[in-house]
């Protein structure tokens, strides 16, 4: 037996280590470990009964704390659980999402869930691809419930609802006018909209916020208009029924086959993700196009050739438009 | 003369309209376009003496009127000016960055001045070739400052910065917490960095606020600490030292060859992100290849084979690894 296939067969099993150290496997663009990722990924089925739900918002409105108290929820429900950050535009891979803070503090120590371990490593960079292999890994190790927590804002949204099965927005209450200046993709993206009262303030001032938001969503989004709810996720209020509205959103998407869907179009979106990769990766690894592509620089440095007229020969050079 | 010669001369003229048509034929993705844009590109030399700033923050934090007094600034000093917004991450175009809100209202009615008109398609989506070229464009047509404006925090900045000759990070004055959620390369990226003061509030707190992220810049970054500045875009109060601040660093960069060594760097970036740009469409134009992925998705809907595996195989068949 392969490597690749005794590291799936642990991880299938259920051994933690194995799927730690086939997180590691995928994240590494050594082409060797590359080709073991890839064999790795072909011992795995997708499972189909699992739930992926993004977390987005702007830095600071909770989302941790907010995933911590959900994933407890889903635990008490018999779910397994597992918790993703990821910066889905980043092509780089590590960076510190919130400095040295501990993230997931109660989720973390539930052996039925499985959170990221280090906050500096905690983020998932690399391309779209990389983080729906980890989804799929997470998956095939048996967590059934996935969230991924995005970073920034603004920008990941669009990315990340093409990974998931719900995106969840998460709002600061008493922010006031970030909304204002949001992007609008990013209240469109979102299939259920949380408010998080970060402090102890009046609870009926979150509430009047949500109501305002609701009214305002009406009319932006008439027909399609998301959930909205509040919630203190310092002192648990509200995640319990936060964590209803996922799951009967959830289970009203798998009857409707709009679940069904949305998996086929995750599928396809992986696929194309995974064919940029694999060109750029083919193209550097061809050793005449390296060559030329060393001759193209130069030329660019110099000032001979344009960048974008140099990088048009070379593509031409590697994928001929005419073949026989 | 071929058209994109003769939109090459208009445009090197200084004819606005030149210009405008010209950031439309770049940023199209249609492979007609690409080819013309590819000529124009191809008849225009980068002119040197430019300046070339980045400015990130999070929405809200006042980039626009802060650009807006910096640009007026500029504009006194006999500079002309262009200041495009950019999502460095998104492949989109358009998207709403502030609502209908009018941006930079006093820069867009000065005749030396280019700002991208329309809020609502203001944004330039597009990779980040696509942006560079945007950028050429701007100077070629004689503009010698450029204002490039990120959208979205977190994920931009080190795009951006591959791009400009200096980042202006904007903070908000009074935003307290906003600082310890960020992302630590947000402020790694940064040249120089403002806080801007909102409202009306006290100067002496601005100054505070300025003083101790500068204390602890000097032990983050020792020895290579950017500049932190207070102004109030609204009030017009502290822009003109900032503008001072940003001739200063650029003056500086170029005695010592920084800036030489970082124009290379954006050249090189330039041609990168060109390069994987020209293979993807090379891979879609080939009729074979087109025909190959076809059947490739029908195999990864129905499950038959991963959707990394089939992408390798693809990339395989577009890319032999060993050519003669």
């Amino acid at each position: 037996m392969s490597g690749a296939a005794q590291l799936a067969q642990s991880l299938v099993a259920g051994d933690r280590r194995a799927l730690s150290k086939a997180i590691t496997l995928v994240e590494s663009s050594l082409e060797a470990d590359r080709q073991t990722a890839r064999e790795l990924l072909s011992h795995l089925t997708e499972p189909k009964a699992t739930f992926r739900i993004g977390v987005t918002g702007v830095p600071g409105a909770g989302k941790s704390t907010l995933i911590d108290g959900l994933g407890l929820a889903a635990v008490a429900a018999g779910k397994r659980v597992a918790v993703l950050a990821v910066d889905p535009s980043s092509r780089q891979s590590g960076g510190s999402v919130l400095g040295d803070k501990t993230r997931m503090t109660q989720l973390s120590s539930v052996p039925s869930a499985f959170v990221r371990p280090s906050p500096t490593r905690g983020v998932l960079g690399g391309t779209a691809a990389r983080t729906r292999e980890v989804i799929l890994l997470c998956e095939a190790a048996g967590y059934d419930v996935i969230f991924v927590e995005t970073v920034g804002v603004g920008q990941s949204e669009e990315r990340v609802a093409s990974m998931v099965d719900c995106v969840l927005l998460v709002l600061l209450a008493g922010a006031g006018d970030e909304l204002s200046s949001m992007k609008r993709g990013v209240l469109e993206a979102a299939d259920l909209i949380a408010f998080n009262k970060a402090d102890a303030g009046p609870a009926q001032a979150v509430q009047n916020e949500a109501a305002s938001l609701r009214a305002s969503l009406s009319i932006s989004r008439p027909g399609d208009m998301p959930p909205v709810l509040a919630a203190s996720a310092l002192e648990g209020a509200g995640v319990g029924e936060l964590w209803a509205a996922l799951l009967q959103q959830h289970a009203e998407a798998e009857q409707h086959g709009a679940l069904a869907r949305r998996r086929l179009a995750q599928r396809r979106s992986w696929f194309e993700s995974a064919l940029e990769e694999a060109l750029l990766a083919a193209f550097a690894n061809s050793p005449d196009l390296a060559l030329a592509k060393a001759a193209a620089e130069y030329a660019v440095d110099a000032g001979i050739v344009s960048p974008v007229e140099a990088a048009q020969r070379l593509a031409d050079q590697a994928i001929p438009g005419q073949r026989s």
